[in-house]
């Protein structure tokens, strides 16, 4: 498996619609199948989207209101009956551990090895290999964390340097493995005929008011998934509830300099999108207002 | 709200399929709605319904394995949501009692009150009024309790009776209310005149293999629900996991002199109805393969 996508699994908020499930993500990328917030009925979501459970690598919980969570149970139990060769560990923001075991013991039934990861809700790293996937704390009613997904940065040979130091061939590799090679009487080394170069990112930014982590987070990301659960309408309500206005997350995908903004958790009270995408296409041109099983793919930038 | 009617919300069994949401059943019954077994999804099914959380007086559950009851928690979210005057209490199998905690407390946000109810597994009979719900265990891997919802019998004033013994008019209102009138130097009691009917009712089987209790329970009802996880041919497979056949089912309505027999509760391995529908007709005519969203008629017998 390889390639990189975002799956979009539901694009509610608190209420369902008829149109839009509860959240869902499935970052999928390379061998890794990150799932954030599983609310009620990503289970069969799945089965819409055609993506088995085994895809599934990690879980990764924004918070535990109902709409971000209530799925666990019936993907955990999917996932039991298919089998998949690994475990699947649960990342979340650590206060909501009675919630988190009550969700993965909520039936009778199989429920597969999981490793529960309580994350501090200051921020943390929660894994460097094969990808580095971190945590900040947002602005919501309940403790939250927003996620961030990178892969290491990684050295690039330069071409016109590698020429200039007589790098030719299997020299290059041996000197990527090595971080050294010897070309006739001289050592050259990595640092001077490479760059370190960031790796690809993504970002989740869900439930939060308007705050400087929403930005950290979301800093050179490739991908950016936030919640923009009101128009600027509703820019009161937003900020009473803790939520974003897709003005306020345009602005945030636009103040960190992301590449693709993904817009999701969208009120009930919407009937259609296009109000979200021309408030946020103002202020943010690359912006894509999410539908259920809709696959967004990963900008290469 | 009057008229009785069933409002089917899903009829998948282990796993949901395309077509097919996990268990859901409304029975509307007069002011009564009695939510049958909500698999996960059940909150948005009523949705596609068109149907009120509000319209929900009591949850009954047949078991705690997780396509009949991980839609638990989204209900009450969503009944807490819409504010209903009334408290809804929960029935269930006694030892699934942590399980129902779990789901009663599955994420942070409201829940509404509830009454837990857990129901000796041995049978009860859990209300009197205004419909009688009573209980009885069935045979599947798990405790499990079939369900019977009967209106109180009632007694009839017969017309020709009434003309012999000299009741007319306001007097027949007064013996039905008083048990006795007094008519010139005779009092008529409503014994002499009147005979007691039972009233409708209507009977939920699932899950079990067969047992005598699934007859019991369906003992002359207007409509029976009953699984049909498998057809004839995998007559074994439903012994092994404790589920019945579409013939099986049928057999039970006719032994039972059933009124409607609703088929649900389809494995995934088949994709569409037919099958059952014919295997079930051959040995029982009245019969439904229940379809998600189906509203089926309570029948007047």
């Amino acid at each position: 498996m390889s390639g990189r996508d975002l799956v979009v699994l539901g694009t509610a908020s608190q209420a369902p619609t008829r149109t839009r499930n509860h959240n869902g993500y499935l970052l999928r990328w390379d061998t890794e199948g990150l799932l954030f917030d599983p609310g009620e009925g990503t289970q069969r979501q799945l089965i819409h989207a055609g993506v088995a459970s085994t895809r599934i690598t990690r879980v990764l919980l924004t918070h535990l209101h109902g709409d971000h969570c209530l799925g666990l149970p019936g993907v955990l139990q999917r996932i039991a009956l298919d089998q998949p060769d690994h475990e699947v560990p649960i990342h979340f923001p650590a206060s909501g551990s009675p919630y988190v075991e009550r969700l993965c013991a909520a039936s009778i039934g199989d429920y597969p090895p999981v490793h529960l990861d309580p994350v501090d809700e200051v921020g943390a790293v929660v894994t460097e290999q094969p990808l580095r996937i971190s945590a900040l704390p947002l602005d919501h009613r309940v403790p939250t964390l927003g996620w961030r997904v990178e892969e290491p940065a990684r050295m690039h040979l330069l071409p016109d340097r590698l020429d200039a130091a007589g790098v030719h061939g299997p020299a290059a590799g041996r000197l990527l493995e090595d971080g050294s090679v010897q070309i006739e009487d001289r050592t050259v080394t990595l640092d001077e005929v490479g760059e370190l170069r960031r790796g690809a990112s993504a970002a989740v930014v869900m439930d939060t008011a308007v705050c400087d982590n929403a930005v950290r987070l979301a800093e050179g990301v490739d991908l950016l998934v936030c919640e923009a659960t009101f128009l600027g309408s509703e820019t009161q309500l937003a900020r009473d509830y803790g939520h974003l206005t897709a003005r306020q997350a345009a602005t945030i995908a636009r103040e960190a300099g992301a590449g693709r903004l993904v817009l999701t958790h969208i009120s009930a009270r919407y009937p259609d999108l296009d109000a979200h995408l021309a408030e946020a296409a103002e202020v943010f041109p690359d912006v894509v207002v999410a539908s259920d099983l809709q696959v967004v793919p990963f900008p290469v930038s």
